[in-house]
């Protein structure tokens, strides 16, 4: 789509030349050939650092935008972004391709396997599992029945997927109109796991909108774990039943999460921090130490000591 | 099945006619050839304004049963129609009718088309999808891997339905007897959801017991939510992750619930009220206002100050 | 294996006949041909009563060792068990051998059936379904779409197991090394369901370790629950949407689990107890009583009080 074409689209205005756009990208990520935008002023200090050939933005951050990248003004570059993103989604269905089973390999019956598919040596596929396009699963891998790996996911070696677990679905991204609807934002990243991972039975794994959502090498998330768009697990994780991450949740390696814990979006966890049962993740933890507490989070102990406090107290009223 | 029938089945005793029974439904919606029941007195007021033929009640509700309609005397009313609600369920499978799937739908392998479904134009139903009998679909759909949708459940246009998601199955309702039993009651409504609704992956959404259980037009629904029977979510709403709402739960429009919060069953959330994450809705909530805390539940920037109050306290204990 | 291989393999050293062992098992269970293994000092005491061929234990445990009881000594008797674990694993296919389901079973199409499964009468094995080796499955049954059955599982008469809930599951079980790598405990136990029961719509049953994981007759378990391995539900529990039990939950009968609600690991709750929604059971609790509250729980008419105390306290501050 060219510029004026997206500008049209999306009620934005510009000054410059009428480039094609080939595809959306972050701020980071974004090339000469694609479009990125930015949301809000706490990220307008990474614009001057973007390759973006082009920019959604909001009047008051033009200033920002360097020479040589061409600023489309809007009011809501978010829901701008959403708009577009339907345009520039992948298609559900790739180009037809040969897909490369390892003859070692046991796929079992009912099981689907899209276009450009990889599968190595002595992974066995399970019945009713579904492989999208152009998924890679390595070697001595078991998929379970029912899982779905979405298109362009990628599982490493020696990983157990256990049945009705999904991999790489949309995340849970809308922008907003004034009048309250939700526009959908299509995501075109995808999941990677490492080797040695397994992944609990009915756990929901998004993709990235962009880049790719990330569980290290040995780390094990146990059954109905929901684990958001653009998170990154670092090795050796231990994520126990009904956690929730939100998007872009970073844990360092070794971090275990205890039961029905969670995190709030975009925090991060220091390596072998240990969250309790329940724990609510709602700013950076450091690493090395134990918490626990749904609001605010604390260290262990202190959360020990202020429940028994408020027991001790309590009781003589 | 006549009243006669009934009775001895359910050890209720009756004068009047022996009228045929041909279903079971609410004091609100039952017809003159439909029985209901009057589970305890604080429904007994609705009783006079039912149209039902018949009424199952306990003799202490017997005033308020009007002319015109039958009562069937028992001790435990709500447990007499659980046991007749297997005998008035629909069969598992209907008489068998042509679908009407849309030439230009994609219907991929190893789906299953119940009887009388209709799949409309451009909708995409991906492999291992299950869609029970009289399911109906809109157009430009997206129902993706492996999800299931249950007998009579109406799916509007532009919907995606991620992969292993369930739509419609029974409601967590049982009866209970003296001896500690739990008798299944057999839910006959359905699910509809609007357009552009969105369901996450393994999220599931029980149909209603009479009715249905509804999800208005643009609401968002994240991975691995619950929605109980006979809840009705308003237009716009969006349900984070991991989030249960009980049965009869009815949120307005635009209503946000964050991640793994909750509700009790039959309270209601006004429009565009917001619930923080873990929140747990245990009342009826004003609409417009943000909300937060699992139990007692406040406004948000009441619970900040509380919390905020209770550490300062403490920490000088 | 024998015992030198094993010695060999996990690093232990022991003294005494070379015989060969066939099977792992806990220090319950084991007998004369198999391996067990003692993880720390509060197990010590049940090492004299067991009937193992052969024991994984550490130096200072070595003393509770009765004679006929050959001891490996090694650092980590729990890894040393993990990485054994997947040597004495059943294999993921059994041998082939018939099936026997009953004429008068309905199953319908892409449904899996693996080897040795019986089906009984009246059974419906809806689409998608997975039936893995050994299963058995009792008459008067629905096995909804897509649901997993994994092998060895038993499922009782009249039970109802909604769409793409999995049966069977390997249990969230690791053993650690000093590096951070976790090594996956392969579960060999199996699943047991009663009569009369139901399960939800993408519910999780893991299998135990060596033993059963087990729900009794008319117990009810609503959709998103998560049951670890070796739990044990008495008859008529009642387990409401979205709560986890972890490893070794022993509920008695009768017992109401309120919505998300959790429990720790290897504890116990009494008969006819009731848990409010979100209650945490962190530790045992007496039968015929109320709960509620995260941490600490507590009865439920105290915790009330206590809130309803903290509320009138810091209102006034």
């Amino acid at each position: 789509m060219k510029l004026s074409e997206i500008a049209q689209k999306t009620g934005a205005s510009f000054d410059g030349e009428d480039i094609e756009i080939f595809a959306l990208n972050s701020l980071k990520n974004a090339n000469k050939a694609e479009l990125t935008y930015c949301d809000g002023e706490k990220n307008a200090k990474f614009i001057s650092g973007s390759n973006a050939g082009a920019i959604l933005v909001t009047k008051n951050l033009l200033e920002f935008v360097p020479s040589g990248m061409t600023a489309l003004v809007c009011d809501n570059p978010h829901l701008a972004f959403a708009i577009l993103s339907k345009d520039y989604a992948k298609p559900l269905f790739c180009e037809k391709k040969d897909s490369s089973i390892d003859p070692s390999a046991n796929i079992m019956p009912n099981v689907y396997i899209g276009s450009n598919v990889v599968v190595g040596e002595n992974t066995v596929i399970m019945a009713g599992a579904f492989l999208g396009d152009n998924v890679k699963i390595g070697k001595n891998c078991i998929i379970h029945p029912n899982v779905v790996i979405y298109n362009d996911c990628i599982v490493g070696d020696e990983c157990h997927l256990l049945a009705n677990c999904v991999i790489g679905s949309d995340g849970f991204g809308y922008a907003h109109t004034k009048t309250g609807e939700h526009v959908k934002i299509y995501h075109n990243g995808n999941v990677v796991l490492g080797n040695y991972v397994e992944i609990g039975a009915c756990t929901t794994i998004d993709r990235g909108v962009f880049e790719s959502t990330i569980v290290a090498d040995f780390s094990k998330v146990d059954n109905l774990v929901q684990i958001g768009h653009n998170c990154e697990l670092g090795m050796g994780c231990l994520i126990v039943s009904q956690t929730g991450l939100a998007g872009s949740t970073i844990l360092g390696r070794n971090v275990v999460m205890g039961g029905q814990s969670g995190s709030a979006g975009h925090v991060s966890v220091g390596d072998f921090a240990q969250v309790a049962a329940r724990g609510g993740v709602s700013k950076n933890l450091e690493g090395g130490k134990k918490y626990a507490g749904a609001y605010p989070i604390m260290e262990l102990a202190e959360q020990f000591k202020l429940q028994a406090k408020i027991s001790r107290f309590f009781k003589k009223k």
